[in-house]
């Protein structure tokens, strides 16, 4: 039996879910998930359906171009089809912190993430030794002031070579280029150590040291031109006390990030978010 | 604009979403909230779904008529049908403890609790003081060995003669009878002082501290014959540590008690939830 | 028996601890409660401790006298004495809102709170009834443009009349004014309804909904001269999603709002903290 | 300059306070960290002391005996002195389940953990590949009715060869034979996926499932001869809800587990724990 997951979105209008729910019924699809959402504010309907093909006289991909010449024109839908026995491509961005890039590669070998990992790509030679270890192709790419362009090029060519769907910078230290931004758009998930909005930018760790909050964070969430400013994924926090020291803070931290970021990956890699007005309606 | 909340279980079938969706159609109803749950195990389909109707020849008394005689019957669904403009009618029974009391009546009177309190009943005379500060009928009705039927009996008459739709338990320190709980069968709601299903029964703060536990919790749930073990509504958990006393495990979850037992209350009266198999289901 | 709290700050030397132990032998007190703390950076030493008077030759106040004229005054300490047995004085300030001060007086009148509330004051007339309803003086002090100064002798004269330790605004709307932070330095505690440093000033639930945060959160502070600047107390959250709206953020911030701001009082009451450096040395 | 940490209980008395720091002054040492406890109900008294010798004249080894020999006679004390730059040497139990071995090897890899990992022990070979993966000896040890005894007698053997300090169980799923557990008396670190008391025993998510509880929970728990009835180091939870599975009770429940496992790691190791009547005494 075949799967697939259906993401729509369009202006809200009367009678679109009766008309997707009448279309799933006509190809046999029977419906195992089904989810809406309507951003009253913008009068913008969103769902998420599930659904296997009960009759193998309909299969994902006519069932896609039938969906697409029908109520996806009738109701001007964005609209995105996802083959559910298809595992999406993630490339791995890292710099030198190992913790998230373990975590990452020991969810990954258990099983547990729904993906393919074709290849890890950094600016520093220092984590070629763990993507050996997990047999992963890896790829030095530096940065300097001079290079930006040459090595976007080179991340670029990597990326189409491999076919990445989409991805994860693991506490990748550099900025990522606007043409990358623009290729993989909401394609690019970021794990920042801090609880967004508050304590963007560098050393979010030492200023909530220094403000003395109970409770820091961590924040997944897509990387847009806007340095921390791109939709945000998840978030969750850990208490701290005056007895934390900021680099208990920092192991703290790790925690959170390793979390935030692996909940990300999957709710990425299982089709789960929308993104729009730079918020994502996540259905779990 | 009249606005109604549909809620329904039902064999699952194929065909039923577009069914009800295009019910809704039919009568100019505009949905503002859809969300279904299947529980694959049993093959029980849920929904619930709120929606106000644009036309006037449409009234929620004509829509409900006319859903009863039609795909209600077809798809042999249980359903319950709400008017959002009329608020339930919710009793609580009390004993002598304070803390729950006094949040819910400081919630109800700030206007955060979508429901009428008709009356308040009680074993003790000692909470009539709080009930008079915020001008509620109170009736003491003792509870002895001997006089349990006649008790049950005085109780079922007030809650009749108030119309009373729903019951809470603010630490009601008195066994509910069977034919109280069957007169109201989900329709009582409890909060029980430890995480269930650990500590049943008596003093389970004092048992939680003698196990040593790490975290402490509270659970709001129905009331069924079984003390304790009825269908759970909501949980939520505080930490403590060993240089906390009992006594700081009773203050700490006087917080939980309070939190978990409005966020119940807010469920049932808001109708967000359905039951089966002595388990909750909670739309959000 | 008379029992005591002692905090205790100084720069950190040998044998503090020590010192203040044989102290606390030599006057025959046991020893309940002992924490310290150094934080590093600025090398300052941190103490709480509570006592028990076992021999009635020694008081409270003769140990208070003994103690400063030794070895407060030989190790430089400032420090704070209070006797356990007499409840300090909190005033309320409100405006408008009724949740956080429904339910401080709930908690008063439970007996969870170690306090005498001997006066509420408001700058609108509002919640006068709820004053009312809890048999606790109100004064409404109007505060306009023009005003200030004579609003501010009004409080201050009040404050001093009915010998006010400490000052919770309960969400009141109104800058308070330097004189009077001066005259209770660390001694008034604000909740704001955002987690700070996360969304300051007016509007926060606005502004987290515009955001797209995945978590809320609620700050007690004490009140400095920066708005929403001063030493955080305690911080909470609640989780929110895609579906929640802005009242929704709403409504579940007041839950966060009554409890931590609840915490804050139990802690300052309980003579729990102390501040250095903008920042709060809790002792739990 | 050598640093050691000290723990130290026995029967609650006037002045050990003050003569663990007149000791502590003595011998030049400067107090890092004190914090003391005191269960009531018991008259125990419970002290951590991390210190720093400033004079060489002292090390940590004369520091030890001068003690032995002087109050820790005088007051009967139960004391454990630990030289803080000595790593405690850990072995790891494993069967078959992957996810604590990875995060607790990734963790190990990254520096996060302040022990040594000379051996993993399993009742199978299938995890073998990990622990060649991260190069650490891995040794099967299969367990059959019939052989108990003799797999008992051949991991003694091998914790003893490698001077093990204490054992992880990984998800180790065997019953831990008696007499290693006298052995290794609260030095055997055990991980359970449930929140006890709430299902001990097998199978915890499928009954947490059953019973529709809101919340999940891990506990790390010192293992006894008792089973899950050990004294608890640390536990957490994750909620849940209708839309969850057995399955997705699974995942989440991962994430718990390792979590609560890798902090149960690091508070021993750090010497953060002691342990009486069955309850353990957490300093942060």
């Amino acid at each position: 039996m075949q799967h697939f997951t259906l993401l729509i979105h369009c202006k809200d209008q009367k009678g679109i879910v009766a008309a997707v729910t009448n279309f799933i019924l006509k190809v046999e699809g029977n419906i195992i998930y089904l989810d809406q959402h309507v951003v009253v504010e913008q009068n913008i309907f969103f769902m998420r359906l599930e659904c296997e093909l009960t009759n193998t006289t309909h299969t994902v991909a006519s069932v896609k171009e039938d969906f697409s010449t029908s109520i996806a024109t009738d109701f001007k839908m964005s609209w995105e089809f996802y083959n559910k026995d298809l595992k999406p491509k993630m490339a791995i961005f890292v710099s030198k912190y190992t913790h998230c890039l373990y975590d990452i590669l020991g969810r990954y070998s258990s099983g547990e993430l729904n993906v393919e990992i074709p290849l890890i790509i950094s600016n520093h030679e220092d984590l070629r030794p763990i993507a050996e270890q997990f047999n992963i192709p890896f790829f030095h790419i530096p940065f300097t002031k001079d290079n930006k362009e040459e090595g976007e090029k080179r991340q670029i060519e990597l990326l189409q070579e491999f076919n990445v769907n989409f991805i994860v910078l693991a506490r990748y230290m550099q900025i990522i280029t606007p043409k990358l931004i623009e290729l993989y758009e909401n394609k690019i998930i970021n794990i920042h150590h801090s609880f967004l909005p508050a304590f963007p930018g560098a050393k979010p760790y030492h200023s909530a040291f220094k403000r003395g909050v109970k409770i820091i964070g961590a924040t997944s969430h897509y990387v847009t031109e806007e340095l921390d400013e791109g939709p945000i994924i998840d978030q969750d926090i850990s208490r701290v006390s005056h007895v934390n020291s900021v680099d208990d803070f920092i192991m703290k931290g790790k925690d959170l990030e390793r979390t935030v970021l692996a909940r990300a990956i999957k709710l990425h890699s299982e089709r789960k978010m929308m993104v729009y007005c730079n918020k994502t309606v996540v259905f779990y």
